[in-house]
């Protein structure tokens, strides 16, 4: 009795196969073809799967995927899916149902991140906690007494919760939501505003053009001692910070995880998270709190995958 | 089978006695005569249960409380009593056990709020709501599959959500959150700060004196047309939409209902709440939310006591 998971990512995909209890038996990445639309993401995740269990000879009995939503879990479709152009509206379930002849279960790939990390990662035996993801985006997730909270669906957009009213606009057409200030995208976007009055800095020496400027080159920037660099990410470190302070005042967890591309600076990131929310959130339910980073990686989303496809909850 | 509950406000408490099912026997409200030190209230509260028992020759088996917190429910203390000089760490839970050999349980008394409201009010057979109360300061409570959700026992702090990064200080000790924004308290202030520039207002002249005004005074002039009331409960719903946007983002609820003092102006202040979310919190989740009036007034508290009583939950 095998499962199988599908994390799909706007640019990557990861489809792995687990024994009953959730251990993984094979694993394949591969690039998501989104610019050639659904049909073909659908058939290349068909095929690496069909590769894989064919290849170990193995059935399986019940499906978990993770994807950008928002998506309405009963029906089995996505909403919207921000990274994949023309996925609104798409039935997943019904495609992979009929592909594999096993029940699908679908949720917000940040969601099965949390649960990744709930199950396997850094909140094993951990009641209430919440799960910040810091990539490009900005995503959520929330595990009460052990499972996920999902509310009428979507809960736990923690990266658009408004933390300066007057802020930058945000991709989800808002403004200054906590992904417009602390995302991968921000950080870039601030990074190459502030050097044109920072001419000296080595972001732009290490980045080779303005266009080139990236989260990651900001972060090597600042390991290297550059100013503007560990400026910035005090600052973003400072409004990421406010957004924990909220999710701990909302809902008294007794850990945050941070995880995602953007988190994996570590402590240029966490102490001012640490610092703000010790400052910002009420004092007896900051000091309930833990926070600490993810220890999945980019496996957290596959593995929380797994996780659904066995609780098919 | 009877059981009582008890309301602990800062100026008025209410105790009440019940049946089993939860329908109220007795009710009796006292002054809360917090200036004389937690022994004389207490006391207070005993006899006024201890004349309701005698006169309608009850006994009871099992207390429901409500007290302001942050609050310790496993050893049944009080932490921090904002309204109640002289209440830190008190141990409620023991003096009421001896005083009526019936178990105890405590809660914050806007998690009772919630909890009525989601029992005997607005929130009847909703699943997941959220709960704010307005009143001298800003409250919160989370109802999660129709049970309260503590947390690490303090949740629901909406009231500390940080609105403004650099807005005005609050009692918390913080600066910038929704209460000190949206507070009776809060309304008072920035009412007297603005009528320096608008003399001719008619908040002044129905308040009497500067020191006399007050969030009701401000909601009566807004009724009779006046200018400047009406802007302070826009800015007011504007700052509470953003608060409540946060919430809707966070937790996804199909009901958030404004309950508290505050509220009882009604659309005056719920209009731009409605308004801000509908602008601010993500389409879906602000689709999913119903965002309605509590409907028990001032004894959702104590409604909610005893459903505690009867529910020991």
């Amino acid at each position: 009795m095998n499962v199988l998971g599908i994390d799909i990512g706007g640019t990557k995909t990861i489809v792995a196969v687990a024994d009953s209890d959730g251990h993984i038996i094979a694993l394949e990445r591969i690039d998501t073809p989104r610019e050639q639309g659904p049909s073909a993401v659908l058939s290349a995740i068909e095929s690496a799967v069909r590769a894989l269990l064919t290849h170990y000879a193995l059935r399986i009995t019940s499906v978990g995927i993770g994807c950008g939503g928002p998506l309405d879990r009963e029906r089995g479709i996505i909403l919207v899916a921000p990274n994949l152009p023309g996925w609104d509206n798409l039935d997943l379930v019904h495609y992979f149902r009929n592909a594999f002849g096993a029940p699908v279960v679908i949720d917000n790939d940040v969601n099965l991140m949390a649960l990744g990390e709930a199950r396997s990662g850094a909140g094993v035996g951990v009641d209430h906690m919440a799960y910040f993801n810091i990539g490009t985006g900005v995503g959520g997730g929330i595990v009460i007494s052990g499972k996920l909270y999902r509310g009428c669906g979507n809960a736990g957009e923690f990266g658009h919760q408004i933390i300066l009213p007057d802020g930058p606009d945000c991709l989800c057409g808002k403004r200054g939501c906590l992904e417009s200030l602390v995302s991968g995208t921000s950080i870039a976007r601030r990074a190459r505003e502030y050097l044109a009055d920072h001419p000296r800095s080595s972001i732009l020496k290490l980045a080779g053009s303005l266009d080139k400027v990236t989260a990651e080159v900001v972060a090597r920037a600042a390991f290297d001692g550059d100013d503007l660099a560990r400026r910035i990410w005090l600052e973003t470190g400072e409004y990421l910070g406010l957004g924990v302070a909220n999710v701990v005042n909302i809902l008294n967890p007794r850990m945050v995880i941070i995880g995602g591309g953007v988190a994996q600076v570590g402590d240029l990131l966490l102490d001012p998270v640490r610092r703000t929310v010790r400052e910002r959130a009420m004092t007896q339910l900051a000091d309930d709190v833990r926070i600490v980073p993810g220890v999945l990686g980019d496996q957290a989303g596959i593995i929380g995958a797994i996780r659904l496809a066995v609780e098919r909850d």
